[in-house]
């Protein structure tokens, strides 16, 4: 890794799981154009599902394709994962000081962080000692209004950059789909246990056999007020720290107690 | 979900990342065959690396298939969690008793279970409050000795069936490829902070466009001897409880005196 020398701006690498057709990643790179180098890398098709999925199969490519004026940005075949991956080691060839991943058309709120792509490259970033945020939009539309988001994303990478934070800072921040004024302010949570009831809808094709779309009805199981659920549903940008250590302290204490 | 009768055996749902062709999921399913009804539902080809990959973008389909004398098999054209999520939903139409996953051929300790197809079914299965683990071997090889492991996939569903444990109960098993006579036991660990340092191989195509591959060098950052990596180096079967609540309640008390 390269040292920066004390002129040198921050680098800001950002990524997203929409592809890079996405109006959500323009927004997050002009939200914080002024504050660094930004370079994006992003799918260069939607990838939205995805988890930390990684391409082991076959070969990646990396293509430089015309951006916002005054941004240099790349798009990958692959995963949102494999875009960092790629970012850091091919592009970049250093570390960035952040890496922005979002905005997301729609949530990454509770158990959501385990699917998403936009969540998985930014864990991806962490797990590579860069600081890193996810950030989704509660609005699927592609003609959603990310005036309000980008204000808060703005805040948030203006934190991240103030100082030296813990390498593996990653934060999952969601906003609500409601106007600027409506909006109470930044809320700092945990992850609600709350997930999709499964339903899959179940169709025969032209030749008789059977085949499925998997769909689901979102339910919160969890009453906290500290969760990120709560915080979105009374009009605040929920803000969950997440770690890539996955352990289970507590059922490890019990599970000791096994007798194999 | 239906009750159980008293004279009904325990249902098992057994899945894996590497496609119902491969000898891991054949090992498994044999190593629990007595212990309750096995329904086999797998990939009907390889998804390594699929990490909680779901299919959204295209309709999914299920396939009755040959497997052991007296398991009732499918195979799925989706990725590993869509396999669970299809098993409880369009086949067994009940939760069943316990899920595992694997054997993986191949290790999935450390910050593998992030990436892991093997442990992200299990983890669905956890979401869905079914009891379940993940198996792997310490061997990549279609011939794999799984011998040994079945021995301790045996030793530890019969401990996960034999009382009521947290139904989001999820375990990470590793298994070192050594000889039955060698392994030392059990251990309960916490996941080691472990990764691979990228290194993409570098290619130009017959067109002279570059491609690259996806390798990388495993290393384990981690000096504990509670975790899984120092378990499996010293010849034990390393389990790590697993959680799918990914807040850092750490990080969460220092973000909360940021001032946004």
């Amino acid at each position: 890794m390269l040292k920066k020398t004390k002129k040198e701006q921050p680098i800001i690498l950002v990524t997203n799981d929409d592809s890079i057709a996405a109006p959500g990643i323009k927004a997050l790179a002009e939200a914080v154009q002024d504050l660094g180098r930004v370079v994006v890398v992003a799918p260069d098709k939607p990838q939205s599902g995805m988890g930390h999925a990684i391409t082991i199969g076959h070969p990646l490519r990396l293509q430089k394709v015309a951006f916002i004026e005054g941004i240099e940005a790349y798009t990958c075949n692959g995963t949102p994962v494999d875009c960092v991956k790629l970012a850091v080691d091919k592009i970049l060839h250093r570390k960035p000081d952040i890496c922005l991943s979002g905005i997301n058309h729609g949530a990454n709120h509770s158990i959501n962080v385990i699917y998403s792509g936009t969540m998985s490259a930014a864990m991806e970033a962490s797990i590579e000692s860069i600081p890193s945020a996810g950030f989704s939009l509660l609005d699927y539309s592609m003609e959603a209004d990310f005036n309000p988001a980008k204000l808060y994303v703005r805040k948030i990478a203006i934190q991240m950059l103030a100082k030296k934070h813990d390498k593996h800072l990653l934060l999952n921040v969601n906003i609500p789909a409601v106007p600027e004024l409506l909006i109470k302010g930044i809320k700092v949570c945990r992850q609600a246990y709350a997930k999709y009831e499964e339903a899959f809808v179940e169709r025969k094709d032209p030749h008789g056999k059977m085949y499925y779309w998997l769909t689901g009805e979102f339910v919160n199981f969890d009453k906290g007020r500290d969760t990120d659920v709560w915080a979105l549903k009374n009009n605040y940008v929920s803000v969950v720290p997440v770690q890539f250590d996955l352990t289970n302290y507590e059922l490890k204490k019990k599970i000791d107690t096994w007798k194999f």
